[in-house]
Formats: C-alpha cells, sequence, structure tokens
C-alpha cells in the first residue's frame, strides 16, 4: 500500500458539505468515486477535518492507500480533467504510512471574509458576507484579543455539539483589510463546529455595538444562546492545515 | 410615463445570456419578471446590448417605461431582496424620454481576464480564462496596437454575424498584470458577435507563438477562420456602458 497526500482547494457552494452522506454531493464522495474511477477499486478518503455545507477550502488536506496508481506529485495533473470544476487539485505527494490527514495535523488557519461595500460584488459574492454599515473595527479587535488563548468554547459553538471537552487553544486572531473587505484569520489547533462562524457572528456584533456582554462574560456562561449570531458559511474558507 | 436607468451586475454562469428567450433563464427575463412581480404590469427592458451565455457584467444599463413605480434612485433598494442573488442592482435614476439604454450609449468597455498560474484559483475560476504556461506579452502588446482603430472586424466576428457592416472603431486595447491576472480591456463604439472573445483567443494565440498571420493579414483578409481560437465566455465581463 502507498500512501497519497493531496491538498485541495473547492468551492463549497455546491456541496453539502466535506463529509460522505448518502444521497447527496460532497467533497469526500467526489473524491471517493473519482478514485474508483481511476483506479478501478474502491478507496476511502481521510480529510483533515469536515467542513460544513457552503464553506470553501482554499487547501484542505486529504489522503488515502492505494496499492497501485499514479505517484503523489503526478495526482494534481491526473485528477484535474476528472474532477468536477469545483474542486480543484494543488499538490500531491506520497507520504509514510505514519502521515494522518487528521491526527498528523498540528494546527489550522481558517480565513473568514466580510465585504464592507455599500453594494455587494458580483465577483466575489459566493465568498464573502455581506456587511454594509459601521463596524467598529477596534472594538472587534479588543473583543479578539479576549478570545484568544486557551478557553472553554461552549458559548461560540453549535449547541448540538455532541458531549466533549469543549477547549480549545485560539493561537491568533487577525484582521486583515482591503479595499472594501475585511479578513479575518482564526488559527488554532482544533476548532468545534460551527466554531469560527459563531465567532465571527459574535465580533460583528460587537463591532455593531448590538451585543452588550464581554467576551470574557459570554466565554464564562458556557452557553451558546449568550454569544451572537451565526455568520453564513459563505464567507468561511479553511485556508491552511499545519502539519 | 416615467423612465427608469438602471445599472446591474450579474454573475452570467446561470443565464443563457442577457436577451430573453422562452424556456430558458435570461438577465432580461429575470429583470422583466421581477418588474412584473412588483409593479403588477409587464414592461418591457431595453438593455445597452446583448451579452452570450456565460459572459458576467460589472455595470450593465437598461431601462423601461412605467405608469407609476417606485422613484429611480429606490430601485436598487427594492430589487436587491427581489431579484436572484446574481443580479446585483446597482445604481437607479429617473432619467428623460430621450435616454435609450442602446440607442444613447456612446462607447462601450469590456475586460477579459486571463489567470495565468500553473493551478486555477478556486475564488476566481468562474472569472477567469486559465492559461498556465508561458505567453509572450510584448508580442500580444504590439498585435493589439494593430488592432485598435478603425477596422472591418468580419475576421474578428463570429462567421453566421448577420449580413451587416462590420467596421466598428476599437478605441483602445489596454492590458494590466495583477499577480498572476491579466486583464485586458477592450474599448470602442460597438461590438460585433463574439469579437471581443475572438480578439482575445486571437491575442493569447500570438503569445503563445501559435499564430503566423500578422493582426493586419487577419484584418485585412475578411474571414473568420483565419483568426484564432474563441476565447471561453466565462473570462468576460461588460465592464462599463458611457453615454
Amino acid at each position: 500500500m502507498t500512501r497519497i497526500k493531496l491538498t485541495i482547494a473547492y468551492d463549497g457552494t455546491q456541496f453539502h458539505g466535506f463529509a460522505r452522506q448518502p444521497g447527496v454531493r460532497t467533497v469526500q464522495g467526489e473524491l471517493e468515486s473519482t478514485l474508483q474511477r481511476l483506479l478501478g477499486i474502491s478507496v476511502e478518503v481521510h480529510g483533515s477535518g469536515r467542513t460544513d455545507a457552503g464553506v470553501h477550502a482554499r487547501a484542505q488536506v486529504v489522503h488515502w492507500d492505494q496499492p497501485f496508481g499514479p505517484e503523489g506529485t503526478r495526482y494534481p495533473f491526473v485528477l484535474q480533467r476528472l474532477l468536477p470544476a469545483d474542486i480543484i487539485p494543488i499538490r500531491g505527494e506520497t507520504v509514510e504510512e505514519t502521515f494522518h490527514a487528521r491526527f498528523s495535523a498540528t494546527g489550522k488557519t481558517y480565513r473568514y471574509t466580510l465585504q464592507r461595500a455599500a453594494m455587494e460584488d458580483i465577483f466575489t459574492r459566493r465568498y464573502c458576507w455581506h456587511v454594509p454599515g459601521h463596524l467598529d473595527l477596534y472594538a472587534m479587535q479588543q473583543a479578539a484579543k479576549d478570545l484568544m488563548g486557551y478557553h472553554d468554547f461552549t458559548s461560540y459553538c453549535a449547541a448540538a455539539t455532541a458531549m466533549e471537552d469543549k477547549h480549545r487553544n485560539l493561537c491568533e486572531i487577525r484582521f486583515e483589510s482591503r479595499d472594501t473587505y475585511l479578513n479575518i484569520y482564526f488559527h488554532g489547533n482544533g476548532f468545534l463546529q460551527n466554531m469560527v462562524r459563531i465567532l465571527t457572528g459574535t465580533l460583528v456584533d460587537w463591532g455593531r455595538g448590538e451585543l452588550q456582554h464581554s467576551p470574557a462574560w459570554v466565554l464564562s456562561a458556557r452557553d451558546r444562546r449568550v454569544a451572537g449570531q451565526t455568520a453564513p458559511a459563505r464567507g468561511l474558507a479553511l485556508w491552511q492545515v499545519e502539519y
């Protein structure tokens, strides 16, 4: 068996998320059926983690084992014509069997993009949340400082998230203004369900002055209902996975 | 009757072009059915010109007459929630009855975008033509110079274009490099069917050294078959209409 590591980008708009589910279009499902057509055998694709329906990836990482087939570095060329246009194979490698897309990951970065202009831009609307009007960026940056670090993020994940330890180390939240866009990068060692979208939605609520609770108080409440709104999926992209 | 001028942007990917056609989704069809729902009467929408299936617009201009209804400046707010997400109403005005979206136009600019990187970018692939590999930009710019001006563009329009005068004044072809993108702006007083896409495809053929005929010779041949390929629709956007 040879283990292949592949870095892919995808436009999440037309996918019901990364994880395979019967009867709907998923990134994992498309990868597995494409590999089955290529290799003639069924392989199981492992991702670095799931992304929700509508969430994009600039650099998701997956791996699989194959008894025969192309060299890792050949895969982008081989898959480019076989995969649907909304999945782009970026880089392939043949790796040691000790590598695991999910368990070997040491950190992840997500990017959330806000469009601040009065009108949406036709060329970016699929990849942004349109937030016109005033935002107090200073208030958002101060709040972000209080959210960084090792915390119990129960208030900032989907209420339905299965019982488990909700402590995560959110290493950095970084803001980047570009023309009328605001990119927010979240770097951490792991993320809970909807965590980046709830963090972003809550930061926007603070920026609009619509949420009175302090970041520290929301964290300590350990209750999803006291945090702000969940930002829409389309503004979010899995930006980088570190190994 | 009041005449309304509206500037719209659209993502052409899911449209069979601008012009209304029975049984398929078109920009004009969506605008007319939305206005019918809003006003309760049927209005005819006039565009500055057609765009082909898959071609985008950053600023298409349309007009219509209404016996009653919102002020021109109100239309972007009114239509924003009524139109499908791939049409964005940018600016509305109430104009004189002498204004006509098509006949009052004095010039138009189209933008064609090439993506030069080895791999497509997931966030821009719908709006670019992916052209990896070497392109001789100097050769393209020299060829562009010979194409500017008042010429018979028979060689650079769809062979099926109906009998008519094929002379047009192509005022300017301007190149703009941005990271791995090459934008080519075409400014003129009128364009023939597929003209910008054939000009772009032929410029790329020259850039790749794949076309031996000179621009002047291709012009003088008055034969579509001697020009180069037709660039794909998705890289093209109607950029601006002048009045």
